[in-house]
């Protein structure tokens, strides 16, 4: 998208009319050029056979810009994530924009070009949208909202209710630092090392992950409510137990750092580049090994194991021998995460 | 939805941990209820095999209840429109929430079963969703964001650059009671006979169109920009002339009266229940004939035909007899319409 210097989104960009047309024409379609998405009729339409995972999310976190990425990157990558959750390979999105009036033109430029670029990486299409401007007091600056459709290939059933007692728990890499980086940038914290975002797209660790594997049981992103309530949904929908290692979780220094300053545990900390994998125990260390091939999973790791006791709890061995429950984030952490 | 009395949304709505769960688990799944949607994955996964149209859009209306509907029913007919627009059944909507903190949970119950019944109405599901919360000055009560996924028959192929010249324009009645009823209700305008929202589900119309015709070769609904701004869309896509008659044109005295004290041409007022169909002249009049059995369009009626000149202009012959040229909608008439 061109800079459009100094100029500032109006009610009338909004208005469904000229300057609307205009802000398609000039703005989003050079960025998300398509066959598809040119045809600017009031839908997208594209031939499908086979099983498709369809889903959404707004975005709505502040600030817009972070270390390591702003709401237009995780706006994509969100929804390529939950697409690849289901084992899905993302295909189309669509992406539509809330904005405030007043907002900066040129930082919507930047936010379209990060949204073309994590489409690209994905190897994905946004293929429709909408674009409203409420009046100036009305939203915070701009908030995106992703749907996405992608197709699931033949034989792979992935759900949070396919966990089996004796499944392993493989998480992708250390957690929090999410969380951490918007908690900093929001509150002005400095750290002797910054702590980036972990935000990226999953799809082809997925691929990877089911090319090595038919048993993977479950996968999910463990974003609002971190790695704990991830579990915690994993133990309700599959009523089993899970048992994690506390010393196998890996957590960043400076995650945990700022987690004892702020009085966070890590384990409740949103992530947006992470999964965790439910899956059979043979299959485990290779998949494992495979994920740590993936620059966004250099640290898989496995972390736990399905039970039969204690249905739909989680449960955590601690560094001190120790076991503990690990419920579900009762309350909010930290809101417009994401 | 049950109607959780006097509470209010809190930012641990949001959170993604356990009061989130329970908004879907009480409030959302039992009005929703279908499987796709209970298995609460991070998306719903269907078969599908044909041509499928995908579309969204984000709804931003003030007042959120107004007269003939809410920002739900809205939400849900406005995707479902889109996707008619491309000749598409609809069959899956995802629903995403975006909250202001303290807004009132009896009215989201009120919004939720609006939804639901519009589903229903539509033969829609509801199949997967989002929640955020943002602090009370972040956003404006409640936005709400729907994309959706249909099926378009065999043989169907609808596109606003398929008009030709000699085809007949068609409007499904009377224009600009949505914008209307929005601008009476937030400005406390009164009339003698009060105008009401035309929202309603085009899905069902369209199929009977489709079922007498197989030369609809344009359709759009006329939202935000009116029928002016559909009207130009098509002679830009098809890079041809219209030609539409003034006094075919249905507006109701309430809708006229009002457009007159406003200032508003009735031609530019959004609607949200109305199409505009270009189609072969042989089959205009069946079509049309077809449509005013529906409840929806009774009052379906040719409004203008293709032509060769003016190519990319929509030109208005008046009641006087004059021709001028009725061009997109510049600036904005009334913002948050939809």
């Amino acid at each position: 998208m061109e800079p459009f210097e100094d100029e500032k989104i109006l009610l009338a960009h909004g208005s469904g009319g000229k300057l609307g047309h205009d802000l398609v024409e000039k703005g989003f379609l050079p960025s998300f050029d398509n066959p598809l998405l040119a045809k600017l009729d009031d839908s997208a339409v594209f031939d499908a056979k086979g099983r498709l995972a369809f889903t959404t999310d707004s975005y709505v976190v502040t600030p817009i810009f972070f270390p390591g990425g702003d709401i237009g990157k995780l706006a994509v990558c969100g929804t390529v994530n939950d697409l690849s959750m289901s084992g899905a390979t993302p295909l189309y999105l669509s992406v539509s924009f809330i904005i405030e009036e007043g907002f900066s033109l040129s930082d919507l430029s930047r936010i379209v070009t990060s949204i073309q670029q994590a489409t690209d990486e994905a190897g994905a299409k946004v293929v429709t949208g909408d674009t409203k401007v409420v009046n100036r007091g009305s939203a915070d600056g701009l908030f995106i909202n992703t749907a996405g459709v992608g197709i699931i290939p033949d034989g792979v059933d992935i759900s949070g209710s396919n966990a089996r007692v004796g499944d392993k728990v493989i998480l992708s890499g250390p957690i929090g630092e999410h969380g951490i980086a918007i908690m900093s940038e929001r509150e002005g914290l400095k750290f002797a090392s910054p702590v980036i975002s972990d935000c990226a797209p999953l799809n082809k660790l997925v691929s990877e992950m089911l090319e090595v594997s038919s048993q993977i049981h479950c996968l999910r992103d463990p974003t609002r409510g971190g790695l704990a309530t991830t579990l915690n949904e994993f133990a309700n929908q599959s009523k089993v137990g899970i048992l994690i290692h506390e010393d196998a979780i890996p957590v960043q220094d400076a995650v945990r750092a700022a987690c004892e300053m702020l009085g966070f545990d890590p384990l409740y900390v949103a992530n947006e580049g992470r999964l965790v994998a439910v899956v059979a125990p043979d299959d485990a260390e290779r998949v494992a090994k495979r994920m740590s091939q993936n620059k966004y999973a250099a640290e898989a790791t496995i972390i736990g194991e399905i039970m039969e006791e204690h249905p739909e709890r989680v449960i955590m061995r601690t560094r001190l021998g120790a076991s503990r429950i690990v419920d579900m984030l009762v309350g909010e952490l930290l809101p417009r995460i994401c």
